[in-house]
């Protein structure tokens, strides 16, 4: 796919689309062994963070077949906004055809158009096609790159 | 400094806190070889971060000397918050006191209490104080612990 047919095949979600990025989720989800809400719950879940307005949703496809979901805050480090890919996901059987770049292209232009000045995004180590997509696109793991310790993501549940 | 003093020691900041929460945010990115806005700029940045609401800052010590700050948003995946411990600091001169331990026993009353299920951060792989700090508190690093890949943040300016 051209870099010009993949933009045209990205559109942004309304909450109208809430149902089919709550389904891609799911397969998300699924498809790595974690557990999900029910597609009733996570509908609900993404029409509301729709209805908030900090939250952008993009669907690639016509299925649709992947999509990207951008969290946006007011930064502490600089002027505009932080923007945070929480998710991106293109289902098995479209991979390999640009969807998930297309994606990738579409959340920056959609990140800048909001006012974010950086984006970032947690990884595991383990998702080498996730990484090599992301380093192509200039996103970084080490602090004072290229050389620096890497950055890692420490969670837990409360 | 027992686990009771040490909450003790921490305290909510409110506006009138921000140029004291400023100034140690300065002194951490100094310290690190990191850039930051003027006094000036984060003190207003810290007033309206507080303003808006979605944001606790925690303070400790009588300088203060240490500071946490968290970040919460509706969550994607579970009923409640989604909390990010943006910073943690403690001045180099009242490391190895319990501080850095009682602000992060402290955020982690606070984000329960706002409701938030999960709390998420990042840090370097250098910054082994912190990294001990936050495993001994029950934070992995890891995707389907104790034995997953590794979680990698990637970060880009836009």
């Amino acid at each position: 796919m051209t870099a010009a047919a993949g933009r045209r095949a990205v559109r942004g979600a309304t909450e109208a689309d809430a149902e089919d990025a709550a389904s891609l989720l799911r397969r998300f989800n699924a498809e790595y062994g974690d557990p999900a809400p029910s597609l009733l719950e996570l509908t609900g879940r993404v029409a509301e963070l729709l209805a908030e307005g900090a939250t952008t949703v993009l669907l690639a496809g016509d299925g649709p077949d992947g999509l990207a979901l951008l969290r946006f805050r007011t930064a502490l480090w600089s002027p505009g906004l932080e923007c945070y890919l929480a998710e991106l996901y293109v289902v098995p059987e479209r991979r390999g055809q640009g969807l998930g770049r297309a994606l990738l292209d579409a959340a920056i232009d959609d990140a800048r158009a909001r006012g974010a000045d950086t984006m970032d995004l947690g990884t595991s180590e383990a998702d080498t096609l996730a990484r090599g997509l992301y380093e192509r696109s200039g996103f970084v793991n080490r602090e004072h790159p290229p050389d620096g310790p890497l950055m890692y993501v420490y969670e837990r549940n409360l």
